[in-house]
């Protein structure tokens, strides 16, 4: 982190990164991006999932299956410890700052009074589980998305289909059913139903601004026939449920605002928390993935990017509008302003490896990796990077976590094809890595099927550092890759869009010029390991579509083990036995 | 070992198993098969896999992939050690022994001269690798079976349908066509293509006599239109090679002995080996397998003896002639003598359970194992069997080791469908345990359908001591499981062959119902975990179907983990690099 110019003539921004467990603020520079400082500050409350506890319910109340929450205040926390914390770490006068900008976890939803007061900070109501944020992960509300969905379905509802047919229990009209049956007294006194991302802006700059990329992803806010922009009807909502007609009136819609737009300015008591001049810019919402783009140059037509982690997610941009089967959804102005912002994902990838490595892996490749000085993730990496394509014989698919993209389906498992017992642990987690590749392969192939041609694969996220992986992709994808060039991708595009929302650059694309930093074309395809690949391709594809579209099989499974371990459930009561 | 009644009263025959790697005599009385004593003597040579040793060949010479060789003098090595150690280990007068029988692992064959003498002992063909014992497991014969089994199907033989339509690379005829191709000069000097099973009783009794078991099952000799028995045509035979038509009548063709007949008695030599008297009864050869069934009192029509170890050999008795699709084969008196004897099995079973304990098992389960004092193997199959059926949500294909019944397929591989995040070692171990069960089945119902139904289920070998997995077999089958009462049950079954060759017993099931021992209905099968266990196998057949018949994704997956080695190893000897 070098700074070769004098202060004096430099403007800098703050970009704060909410993730699941921490928020992280990074002060870059205007003028090129140079990350000069950083803080991260974990959430005192983390995840509830099992109870909430007594310090904030007065005693402990145990939650439900499913559930996860967390508490506004950790989010206030973080711009009154992280982004002091990074002004101190970057050493830059604090009067140079002109703007901060936020991303956060979505689909993360808080419940508030008209001000924006969140639920639990009402008096009474802080032992309600249903006044706290739900978090990204609140699974709860499946049955309830599964209600949506099969209604969509039957009224051949037009915005379905910009949902690659099938929405997320995740999301905000699944979350907002499920309150409003389960706590309707509390449904009653909220009077926004507002995503995190949206709210923390509040915080700061005292105006509530519903950012268009959530709005639209996980809203349904969709223009569907070159009119207005609309959510679904009240109509669609009372045959939902009756009462629930007045949702979006009542509780969701706000105006909205585009990305690297200036939702206000930063009020004096956000200054006080901050430690940042009162009255800079503040920028409109954003979500971590979404942001992610600009942070790595990627913002064009055909450019997409992933954020590879425990799981993957795809964005890309694209001047035209197609409804690309299996995807998570297309959002007008939903990455940048102006195009066409498109979303997919495979639900599990780095979580596989790391189930494998815990489970599936015998000590001595651990014992192996430990002489080498290795983690067992470098050390079977290592091994399978000396293998041929194909020399493992095996091939898998990668849906022990599920299939976001393209088939949209949670009943759907893992497997592995072409075990004998000359197998061994390498070529097993070699397969897993192909796997996963294979996965956004078709995921490309269909984005390219329907109308929406990818030209470059740029990787950010924490599995851009494992080389044979991004190797493999860009070898099963025949795409060039490139690599995020900074370690705090989120907080970096959060940063491009306070430079934007301030005035330093025009828009967003003018701005991640400047500001974001890519390694471009790192990893080329090789011909002749990509001609191997197409062969292993050919049997992924004959699975995936077998497993995935002919045959019930892995369904009929998880319903079969749904069964048993009710079975056991029953028997262990009845015989009074340890379950 | 008790003998209750006065050792003069008694006589005693002894059993001789020999195994892949040792030998195991056992002295049984003849009354009601009490095994008095045993010895084992290990085979100085082992399996001879990579090269010919110096000590036989005068230098060491390597051998091709696939071979798998053995040194005859091993084997009489046996007779000198171990059955005088059984003799002294049981405490009884050898005069009492009254005869001697054999069995061994088939199809294992020795090229000899005319009086029985190796090739391997003759003077200057020492360093011939052709000139040794080819083992069961030499599989360096593929491509001459499939050009036999190709050959075969084009001109329609008729006894090709008898093996289920494919004869395997093990048997006399692919071996034997390797000879005469690889080494002409040595195939032009033997005299005699001799199964291991009959060239140990000419030692014994100085007499070559043909077992109809191996004759039957390895050798091809079948009764086809009701006239005499026939081997394969001249015509087949040079038509596959020229020069090969006299392969039967010059080195294969000889007498034959049904099993429990007497071959001969035992000579001077061969009593001065044994410590045994002279002249007593030698039984005709005998194959491990099959003489366990009357071990186990199961010589009758629908008692399906399973050897379950490493893999699995099920054979069964019926009056009938049936061809039944994808069996080993089906041989007059090739079991017993006058009844029809059926040959099925499956190629991988405790060597699939004991590849997933090594290879992807992980240190903590191993940890758990040692800290509750069990064994791995012990410490999976308690957390499983307290799993309702279907809990796993798994289903597997027990392939791991290709599939020998009924698809008759070594291109096949093994499977797990269903594994998520969630899923345990446990789960899976499970899961393997059930699919052999499910691939019992699979054999069972052909059987079945095919006009030969099984009554019983009787297991011998080591797997019988894990009381879940014959739970597990019993639920799935239908069927009550039995299981053998003797530790040595292969020589057990040579001693009761030895018994009726000295007249002690009319015929082999006379002898096997004073004889065998078997602890009857040991495992019922429960009516709701079957009926659990019909939902899983519905799945089973469906994978069993698809891989096995309808796709050739695990053939061509095996073929391209072939095609990527054999780059590898180009590429290596290019770089000049490691392989």
């Amino acid at each position: 982190m070098t700074d070769q110019r004098p202060a004096e003539d430099e403007h800098y921004v703050v970009g704060v990164d909410y993730g699941t467990l921490s928020g992280r603020a990074v002060v870059v520079r205007v003028s090129d991006g140079a990350e000069l400082g950083a803080a991260v500050h974990p959430y005192p409350h983390a995840v509830i999932e099992r109870a909430l506890p007594a310090d904030l319910a007065g005693e402990e109340r145990p939650l439900p299956p499913e559930w996860a929450l967390q508490v506004p205040e950790d989010y206030r926390e973080v711009l009154r410890v992280a982004v002091p914390g990074a002004l101190a770490a970057a050493g830059v006068d604090p009067a140079r700052v002109i703007g901060i900008a936020t991303d956060f976890t979505a689909c993360t939803m808080v419940p508030t009074l008209a001000d924006g007061t969140p639920l639990n900070e009402v008096d009474g109501l802080a032992d309600r589980p249903h006044a706290y944020v739900k978090l990204w992960k609140h699974h709860a509300a499946q049955p309830h998305a599964d209600r949506i969905n099969d209604l969509a379905r039957v009224r051949g509802e037009a915005w379905l289909p910009r949902y690659g047919g099938l929405i997320s229990s995740e999301w905000e009209f699944a979350k907002g059913l499920q309150l409003f049956e389960e706590d309707h007294e509390l449904y009653e006194r909220m009077e926004h139903w507002v995503e995190a991302a949206d709210w923390i802006v509040w915080q700061l700059c005292g105006t509530y601004v519903r950012n268009a990329c959530t709005a639209g992803y996980k809203g349904q806010l969709q223009v569907l026939d070159g009119g207005e922009a609309t959510y679904p009807s009240p109509e669609f909502l009372t045959a939902l449920s009756p009462g629930f007609g007045d949702f979006v009136t009542d509780k969701l819609e706000h105006r909205i605002g585009a990305l690297g737009a200036r939702a206000g300015t930063l009020t004096a008591q956000a200054a006080a928390w901050t430690g940042l001049p009162e009255g800079i810019a503040v920028a409109v919402g954003n979500v971590d993935a979404h942001v992610t783009a600009p942070a790595a140059q990627a913002v064009g037509s055909g450019q997409m990017v992933a954020i590879m982690g425990t799981s993957t997610c795809h964005v890309m941009n694209a001047e035209v509008l197609r409804e690309v089967p299996g995807m998570c959804g297309v959002v007008d102005g939903g990455i940048v302003d102006g195009l066409w912002g498109y979303e997919a994902g495979q639900s599990g990838v780095g979580d596989i490896f790391g189930w494998f490595v815990e489970h599936g892996v015998p000590a001595y490749v651990r014992d192996a990796a430990a002489e080498a000085g290795e983690s067992v993730h470098e050390h079977l990496t290592r091994l399978a990077a000396q293998q041929e394509v194909g020399e493992h014989g095996l091939v898998a698919l990668d849906w022990h976590s599920g299939n976001r993209s393209v088939l949209v389906d949670h009943e759907l498992s893992g497997l592995v094809v072409g075990q004998t017992l000359a197998t061994r642990p390498e070529d097993v987690y070699r397969a897993l890595l192909e796997a996963t590749a294979f996965g956004t392969r078709v995921i490309v192939e269909t984005f390219r099927d329907s109308g929406v041609p990818v030209e470059e694969f740029i990787v950010a996220g924490g599995l851009a550092k494992n080389a044979l992986l991004m190797q493999v992709y860009a070898d099963v994808t025949r795409l060039p890759l490139s690599i995020i060039d900074s370690e705090q991708g989120p907080a970096l595009g959060s940063a491009i869009h306070a430079a934007v929302a301030a005035g330093a650059y025009d828009d967003v694309p003018a701005a991640a010029k400047q500001m974001g930093k890519v390694r471009r074309h790192v990893y080329l395809p090789d011909e002749d390991r990509a001609t191997a690949y197409d062969a292993l391709f050919e049997h992924y594809v004959a699975l995936h579509d077998h497993f995935g579209r002919a045959t019930s099989t892995m369904r009929r499974l998880k319903a079969i083990r749904r069964d048993a371990v009710a079975r056991r459930s029953r028997t262990a009561r009845t015989e009074g036995s340890p379950s």
